[in-house]
């Protein structure tokens, strides 16, 4: 965001702001430029925010953000209305690189694709990488509501992390049914033959350097007989009753400077989601204007630019009789980063029966108190909370803020809107507020088993993929038969190898 | 120093050296521009220092450090010619921001202020954040022996730093009155009310986001009814029986490339400071030029250059009855940092009675053991010390050095001069050095509660200051009341809150 | 390699290629510029490689790094072409700066040097600086076999580290005799007087500051009457059994970016050279298509890049008779960074009997189970080898490649060559190879001392030297004098003080 822009950047992201903005006198009001004296009195005074003494002016970064997400979009577009005259029959699609992409806003884009493709490169080393990869799985997926292609993944070792290990035997076939088990309807990969030269030479390949008498083209090879057996699952669906929310200007906003903290997006939604993808709860990762009174529970990991609709939203989901979780330091700013005033966070107050004072990150770890008499520590960051009908769940039992509230619940409306002040230990709070919204999992399964369920016209199909390198024993609710073993013989347990995989029919 | 310079700063910068040297052969010699051979043949050759493949000559980095200050004063002298022509009878001060400033050279601001005014920002989760602070007001009070003006600080969160805590409840009130205890007349505020917008919204201000049920609120309106209760400390004065010398063109010389190690300045003031303000010792801190003759200790952190006339000055302090205190690496260059030859630290070898023949930076600590049987450790320095009449206090037990000497004392002239070639625990020794030198503590306290007493032309004021959270109990040597209590009962022991303040007049 | 480079210098390159490649097929052929559509068309669109968005192209960085090596020459040569004609009875050399110039590839300089010369600057704070040095003292040795000059080093400490020692009493003799034992003629300091002022002043001199009632002048005066005593040691020769080979283009190509693993030269060269440096093994450092029939063992650290040439002077060697060490990552690049195909080490295979399928780079440590029964562990990398003839010494015995091997032994011809597909703990193995080999150490010493012998026409000399701070006792062969010492009484045994050196003539 900081780096140098040539001439004609700033041009387009002068008409793009004409655009949004209409005058000068409005682009004033939302960027607060009467902050440091900041006020522009022509067009061309505006440029793209550039290396500064100090913090340039948020609303202006935040636009500029935006602005880039649109230019590249509108490339894509241009390219798009070729290819529509050239192949009007071909769908069309381009890949996102994964929740490394923080430039682009996936929500703007998708609407304009034929089907939604993302790219995966989960690190061998991480024996958790595959959570992060289904949080994207999940975030690609809801994009659409529509089978999504996995358009790039390594068959083993990339070449571009400063180590880069191979897949295990057997890492490549789990990672890919992962993809279809949460919703892929093709996996694909980079790249065919490995480059002798060059500066992807490294860059695992379907053929590698050796030829086809290596461990790697012998299980693409395999991985291609074996989808060849379930041609049935392309086009079923993935029901969830459970949605994350997340929102690209909300994550800039969130990650701009001069902050209490410097809280990040990603750390902040895989530390909600992971108890949830742990527990086999299946959850959706939607936009927070989105329809949401399908949902038993909404979880806001961290929504800190919440536009009033959005607040609208979630205030008519609770009051209709959704059940909704929301962590600190969200429904701060407007979509201008413009704080709200009246006690944070103002849009949602009423929703959340309380008052946020003061903001306390956090240099240690504090004790919690629940009122049910258990313990527990929180990290990273406090409130100051002042409850306005709110009950109160846990308090804070040491630090500067003892004996106040940290986790509160409020009975809204038909609903229930539950507010978390610190980074508690989230598994049992998840899994307390998922049971009293009645939200129940795929399947009970060993720790590192993932369940899923994927929807057909006729029938549903569970998979079963053992993130573990220990073989386990999985219990099924009823007979089903394996389609990648035995498909004629009804399996009561499925006994499931180091990184092995299922798919039951039934 | 090293970032890019338009040509009109060069063009300056020749100026100020024209000014300063007359001429050419003047500033090579300097420069010491034989070496490597920079020898300047013409004004226009010369630039501000750049990016180079190695160190830029250190005495160039020196005099762009110089013009640099005088450069902004030049600002600062022209702005006040404007403002005595519209507003003679209005004081005119500038802020300086506090102890990272090191580019301006305040000793060469002050004498142009007519009050000198600092901003304060200390960070709330350090425990001993009040010891810098407190260096620094004893800095800018020293300046021109009057009340100053705390012209800024944080009603509670500042927004700049990677995490930022609130001032935890009376941090703010127990901050102003430290000022007020060591010599401010005023402490104002940065900002009044929080903007909504704007690279500073998350700064606190007196009006917080949340209006005026907030805390930061209640906490400074409480604030403004204390202080109006104790007029008359207004315009009374500090005393200190100890000086410690700080001088900007040491600290830039100090802290510039290719030395036996890179020490810093702020780190080897605060450790002398800081047993010094433990023991309720009143410091001032003051240029090594100025007479010294008042004062019945002189401590000496880290003085790398060290002008003739400064080490004159300080011979005479010794030779007229004053203990002093050099630490290492003193008296090394002069204005031009160019080394002493003939043994270091030459311009001070006979007012201590040694010859340092070499600087041994550590990389991990050495045993010390002392005269009279006590040992301690040192750490980061060494230094092969040849005595000269100088009697051994300490040598180092282990290491390259082990056997020669680490501490020494000399008797010169009616004084005593002592030598510390090493980075001991300075609080025993300084203790040993305070009493025999005649130093008294204001007064005996617990651990933590600082005590300052201002003078007025007819009372003295005892300033009382728990920064610790524990309370705790102060005994007065005679009853006083407190002026912030019921001045009418006079105490003869104070009990301070956790983070408490008393005024007690007597 | 990523700053901006001039116009001049694109020029300068472009003609350097011509030169080397002669047309734009052959260049685009050996860039691989097919990959990525970097394919040029025109020389004028060839430019010096710069900060890109991702990796710029590694055959274009290394031809790089050869042009810039083959520039810094041409300077040289133009110089000399002057010198030769003005003064043609000199010998001219220039002083290499040791392992830290990656930049230039000694092996193009060296024949165009009378003598080659080296500095050398060992950190005091490290115990087995000596051992780095060690190594560049047998590589700038073996560049021309014949004796060479340490043309700089320091009196004592340095200005250039962040934090620099002086050598301790001692040191500076005992290094300035390492550097002859290892075939050094000529030990010269830098610098003569320590200037007062500029960027170098606080780098020691053989005259301080202090003058010369310093240590440092002392010491240095000492050293000069010590070598006048045995003008016999100049033109005496180093004899090695050992090769070690290093390369520098392969070097740069190693340390490119885009690798499984960031590996590194000199750790690597160091990992190998240590242990045989420990026993007492002269070696010599020699480059790869170097005649390598003289030897009894060569070791090769790490050689990614292995032109055909060199792999056949290996193989012509081993079939030979010769024993060969080759650890992993070796052998995957033709001179054009350009993998060879068809199994690793391709031009290595049929030597050492196997094909490596996969790279494992490491980020915990592995365990290693040996053939006869002994236990170790793998650090850094592994690799998935398939044994094609080869004995297994050690496989992995935990990890993704647990019962796999990881070294092997492989009968070739009339010799033996060795696999290393991990880092193990390389003296036991070093010590059993060069045992197998024929390879005897110099002498049986206690650990730190080191001992060489130099060769003269009649006599040869024994040099002993104590690395380490405590006296130790070396036991000799057969009485011999020191001429150091007494040399009219020959010794049975060799007392060395702490960093204490002997001369034994016999």
């Amino acid at each position: 965001m900081r780096a140098c822009y040539c001439d004609e950047s700033a041009e387009d992201f002068r008409r793009w702001l004409e655009a949004r903005y209409g005058t000068l006198e409005a682009l004033n009001a939302a960027w607060t430029t009467t902050f440091w004296s900041q006020r522009y009195s022509a067009w061309d005074e505006i440029l793209p925010p550039r290396v500064a003494p100090t913090f340039p002016n948020p609303a202006q970064q935040l636009d500029f953000c935006r602005f880039s997400s649109d230019a590249a979009l509108g490339c894509f577009l241009t390219e798009q209305r070729v290819l529509r005259r050239v192949t009007p029959d071909v769908p069309i699609t381009t890949n996102f690189v994964g929740l490394v992409q923080k430039a682009l806003d996936w929500h703007t884009w998708t609407p304009h694709e034929d089907v939604v493709s993302l790219d995966s490169y989960p690190d061998p080393y991480d024996p958790r990488a595959h959570v992060e990869a289904a949080f994207a799985y999940d975030l690609v997926r809801s994009a659409k509501d529509q089978p999504w292609m996995l358009l790039e993944q390594a068959p083993s070792a990339v070449n571009w992390r400063p180590r880069n290990s191979p897949k295990p035997p057997g890492a490549m076939r789990l990672g890919s049914w992962q993809a279809i088990a949460q919703g892929a309807d093709a996996v694909l990969f980079f790249q065919w033959r490995q480059t002798s030269g060059g500066a992807e030479k490294f860059h695992s390949a379907m053929v590698p350097h050796g030829g086809r008498d290596t461990r790697t083209f012998r299980e693409t090879a395999a991985l291609g007989q074996e989808l060849a057996r379930v041609p049935e699952l392309a086009g079923t669906r993935i029901r969830a009753d459970v949605a994350i929310l997340h929102d690209w200007p909300s994550w800039w906003g969130l990650e701009l400077d001069s902050h209490p903290a410097a809280l990040e997006q990603l750390e902040t939604h895989l530390a909600h989601y992971a108890p949830l993808f742990d527990a086999n709860i299946t959850c959706d990762v939607v936009h927070p204007a989105r329809d949401l009174s399908g949902y038993q529970l909404v979880v806001v990991p961290n929504l800190y630019l919440l536009e009033q609709a959005s607040a609208d939203n979630l205030r008519a989901y609770v009051a209709g009789g959704g059940h909704l979780v929301v962590s600190y330091f969200t429904g701060i700013v407007d979509a201008n980063d413009r704080a709200y005033l009246g006690g944070h966070p103002a849009p949602l107050r009423d929703v959340l029966g309380l008052r946020v004072d003061e903001f306390w990150p956090l240099d240690a770890p504090v004790d919690l108190s629940f009122a049910d008499g258990t313990t527990d520590s929180g990290t990273l960051w406090c409130e100051w909370i002042e409850p306005e009908g709110a009950e109160v769940v846990a308090s804070f039992a040491s630090g500067e803020l003892a004996g106040r509230p940290a986790i509160t619940r409020h009975a809204f409306g038909d609903g229930v809107a539950w507010y978390v002040g610190t980074r508690p230990d989230l598994a049992p709070l998840l899994d307390r507020v998922a049971a009293e919204a009645g939200v129940t999992p795929v399947l009970a399964t060993p720790p590192g088993v993932q369940a899923v369920v994927r929807h057909g016209a006729e029938s549903a199909y569970l998979l079963l993929l053992n993130h573990g390198t220990a073989p386990v024993t999985v219990d099924l609710p009823q007979p089903a038969p394996d389609l990648l073993g035995d498909p004629s013989r009804p399996l009561r347990q499925v006994r499931l190898a180091s990184r092995g995989v299922a798919v039951l029919k039934g």
